[in-house]
């Protein structure tokens, strides 16, 4: 299969390796990482601003994020030109899978929205009440918490919590049996924004570093358990992951697309997007797979686009009552489940299993399995794909996974 | 009036000066602050495990709050040493009125709870369901945004958001028209606990650095718009505003109180403090005043001992799922409603302007006044006291206060 990474990606992370344990900041090319604290030492960021002190020697990727846009072109040009030299590419090319991949950015607040319509439509369905009238006003949205924010290849711990296993029993604090995953994309924002400031969504554009693919794990017992009237805590507190590469912005201008939604009543002016229809969200292609006992099962198929509330609109909304954003920040798009039917008239844009559990949503490859949640030892794949709509060429986001851990033991 | 630091408070806070504008740590101390910096930079905590670097000289007190409590003890018996002695005191010493205070510590994640019964019931009532019935459960809690804590004495800017201003009109963004307090204890964290681990409760005292006032300003109206399902978020984004000085778990050891409070039923096991009964939280009064046009009103006269659920039930729910914890976070008790009749027969104890709006909760004064919400101009002035039950004599918490500003004009 083709890398995710070919010279017109060049996504940044934060990467050690064996011989040099020290993090520092990357980008990957191919199956391999290329050192950008190396070249930098080497001078060849000489001439852009900012570039007087060091940049990507540092252990998150803030400092650079935060820079001009105009610096980030320039860097991306110097790597395109660096780099497609057979010789300088080899000299700092370390092989993926001696890399180490570290979370790529200090972030001060995680914010998770709930903007696909057929997701809330599921969801609402199974919690037994009517879509809510506001969700149609402003996207929905809560705080996550900083510290759960996990980099791929972490194994998740089943967490413990209270719930009860049906209407009869009393709660209990005990593992949670309906552990799920979500199938989101992160934007990590590039600069800040003053508290008590107002974001116009013409400038949202401007804030947006990149993206990463984020799976929001999710303990179902324990959320249904606790979500009202605060909404979601600890039954999204086991961890969130995130794939380990920041897809730039500027690589996702040739995948910009329309949404394919309808916004009906049409929002409000400071979430009206002004700019051009087709530069509204993103296309990109998004997979789900659950590794059982050796085998894979494909579980959603869906794509950024079908999202009702696009990711400009979230981010103009997160920053309109004033509490500003930090560089780092990063919120998750929410589970984009869509309706794409497969030959067999099954539907594949189910973004988590909870959904599964509605019949119109069943899955033969799951039900003949039993996959109605997760298992101790399964092992969740998100991947991502985009077509450069200028070369024709596909490139994408690597995969975001994590392996569930059996929960710990606790006296109850 | 005396002053709320005392020799037997020694409190924790970050300040700079016009001369030294360089955070650094200190003390108060009757009406001055004492540079901790300078006395390190003497040597006079040479002696104390941990201080062989510099400590107080950080721009955050996290370093120092992460030392063991044998530690600290050391540092508040040499404190209490060298202040008793007027020439060193003297040598240290800065007018209060000098100093500029800034946000102690290094914070990750902020989460607040809804664990007064009192405040839930009326809350509740005015949103017309009956009490949640797993509140009694579990303590009830959401995240908040890091990026919306304040300092004392910063202005808070009233915010925009999305509501109805009632059942006819479409909902608008606009200024909030019914901007309110909440009267709450935060408590910092001094130590991270690792992700995937359970906290004890019987460990959870070890966890606390020490307690601020608390002011969750909140907009009811962007509130109420959006808190189904997911919970509240921009109506308690405007700022959350805290006291300067961290008064310390040493110093508040000699005000624990057992709960005013029976749980029924009993809290599960996992939440059920084994200690002794008169340790389980602390005997704290808390006033609330607004000042509006030159004048003062007494708005809220509590108590954090009247909590349904204790501070130590709070943190060993906050850390029962395994996210884990930083040194440096801080969660908010909740709003500390208690029911304390005046000689008028009006409720005292109630600690927000929201519940005032139900007929029983009516007082005079602001009825009189017309103080239905916070009006721009308004300033809201927290304060706590304790009483040493060793010594008798009283110290406190200082004030936690802000100015409401006017919000920004917004086309709409």
């Amino acid at each position: 299969m083709a890398s995710p990474f070919p010279i017109d990606n060049l996504p940044y992370g934060v990467i050690s390796t064996a011989d040099n344990p020290a993090p520092r900041c990357a980008t990957a090319l191919d199956d391999t990482a290329i050192d950008l604290s190396a070249i930098e030492q080497d001078g060849h960021f000489k001439s852009v601003p900012g570039f007087e002190a060091e940049i990507f020697s540092q252990t998150t990727l803030n400092v650079f994020a935060a820079l001009p846009k105009s610096s980030h072109s320039q860097i991306r040009a110097l790597l395109t030109t660096l780099l497609s030299n057979a010789d300088s590419r080899t000299k700092y090319a370390i092989s993926l899978d001696k890399v180490t991949n570290h979370f790529p950015m200090e972030t001060k607040n995680f914010s998770d929205f709930y903007c696909s319509l057929e997701h809330t439509q599921n969801c609402s369905k199974i919690m037994n009440i009517s879509t809510p009238s506001n969700w149609f006003i402003i996207p929905s949205v809560y705080n996550g918490r900083t510290s759960s924010l996990r980099i791929s290849g972490t194994p998740i711990r089943r967490p413990n919590g209270v719930f009860s296993t049906n209407n009869n029993n009393k709660p209990a604090f005990q593992p949670s049996a309906r552990f799920d995953f979500e199938l989101e994309i992160g934007l990590f924002l590039s600069r800040p924004l003053p508290p008590g400031s107002i974001l116009d969504i013409a400038d949202a554009p401007g804030y947006i570093f990149g993206m990463v693919l984020l799976n929001d794990w999710s303990a179902r017992d324990i959320q249904g358990f606790e979500m009202v009237p605060l909404g979601p805590f600890h039954g999204k507190g086991a961890g969130t992951t995130i794939s380990p590469w920041i897809v730039t912005s500027e690589a996702l201008g040739a995948c910009t697309a329309a949404s394919a939604k309808v916004q009906d009543p049409p929002p409000l002016r400071h979430l009206a997007w002004r700019g051009h229809k087709e530069e509204e969200t993103w296309d990109v292609e998004l997979t789900a797979t659950v590794r059982r006992n050796g085998r894979s099962y494909i579980v959603t198929e869906t794509n950024l686009k079908e999202l009702y509330w696009t990711p400009y609109q979230q981010l103009a909304h997160l920053a309109s009552a004033g509490e500003g954003l930090s560089a780092g920040d990063i919120f998750g798009t929410g589970t984009v489940t869509s309706a794409r039917m497969n030959t067999n008239g099954e539907n594949m844009g189910i973004a988590c299993l909870l959904e599964r559990h509605l019949p119109e949503n069943k899955l033969a490859t799951l039900t003949g399995n039993g996959i109605g949640f997760l298992e101790d030892g399964d092992e969740v794949v998100i991947e991502g794909w985009c077509v450069n709509r200028h070369t024709g060429k596909r490139f994408g986001f690597g995969e975001c996974s994590g392996v569930v851990l059996p929960a710990l033991a606790v006296d109850t």
